[in-house]
């Protein structure tokens, strides 16, 4: 019974979420659906992305959180549009949620939105919410024991982006333990290293995800 | 609808919970439900903790994760009574759950029952597993803007456990901020600044905790 109720919560999402995708495809818009533990730098790898794109792509984003406009705010001060979305209470975005977002954006004009979900590194990764791909940030001072204990995560993604290697030297993680143990999940994972607060790695990133976006745009 | 099902729910599993509840009493036995963000150091924070209580308090632990024995192995090596429960996919554990791990320990040997929750800042909060107290960890690393961003953790915990203190020359985040942020929402809060890494601040942990096992003991 419970089970039952659970599928067709999920089903009902996914009906929603293909709505939504569908709309996206019409504006040939990349849609980055971004998750996160709370506090591994989703905000920051926006923050700087944002910076390094939006000379060359339109962004657009969708801030999830529980309570408080604290990250719209941050983004907001990109001069780039951006909604936030306060669920509440509930641990994750689903499709109806970014549904109710349509209004607030002129999405013939933006190319890339990126939908940065509540922090939390189970549930978000049950709901779609119409990405073309969703990314995960993963913060070395979490340890390198995640992806064998939150698995969904690392196998729904499709780019885990490891953040703030600057701590590398002051933490017991071992990048090379999450590369393996994350690959093991799922073998097409694209991984960078990063951080956000010297920059490191994060020219990689851009190129790979500037690249996402002009594929859409051709396609 | 859907708000009468998550409130059937947690009904349902406030009923479970009170049961368990009447059981550890029986026992004067404390239980603390143990919650954070994933990697903020729960499992640490006990290894530590056990060392420096088992001579004098019987210690047993409930291990909560998605997936893998991980925690319960690390926790295994201080030679005392654990049990790992898998979720298998839910982000969080129960009254039902930790009613289910009863016959796996020797509830009247014990002095103190320690459920390890699933990492996740968010769910764990609202459910009850029968606990004394909820006890929650925050690193410094996860940011200053946490509990503005998820109240109802800080809203439900007894105490907070600030660590990784020894991470703050190298982080973006103030102590200050997050004890006043977290008492605007909970005044009651106990405080604690750690790190589990150098040892930092945790007699004043360990002296806190011993005193809730003696007063129930007495009681």
């Amino acid at each position: 019974m419970k089970i039952s109720v659970v599928k067709n919560i999920l089903e009902a999402n996914d009906r929603i979420a293909e709505q939504n995708r569908s709309l996206f495809d019409e504006h040939s818009l990349t849609v980055m659906n971004l998750m996160s533990s709370p506090g591994a730098g989703k905000t920051s790898l926006l923050e700087r992305t944002i910076q390094a794109l939006k000379e060359d792509i339109s962004v657009g984003v969708i801030e999830g959180d529980i309570q408080s406009s604290q990250d719209a705010e941050r983004i907001a001060r990109m001069e780039i549009p951006v909604v936030q979305i306060n669920t509440g209470g509930a641990c994750h975005l689903d499709g109806n949620m970014i549904r109710d977002t349509f209004d607030e954006f002129d999405l013939a004009a933006l190319d890339l939105l990126v939908v940065e979900n509540v922090g939390n590194l189970v549930c978000p990764a049950e709901f779609k919410v119409g990405e073309d791909f969703k990314a995960m940030i993963l913060s070395v001072t979490e340890g390198d024991d995640k992806p064998a204990k939150y698995p969904l995560m690392f196998h729904e993604s499709s780019v885990l982006l490891i953040n703030k290697i600057d701590l590398l030297p002051y933490v017991d993680c071992t990048v090379e333990r999450i590369r393996e143990e994350a690959l093991k999940i799922n073998p097409h994972m694209t991984i960078f290293e990063i951080s956000c607060k010297t920059g490191d790695g994060l020219e990689a990133w851009y190129e790979w995800l500037k690249q996402q976006v002009r594929s859409r745009k051709k396609a």
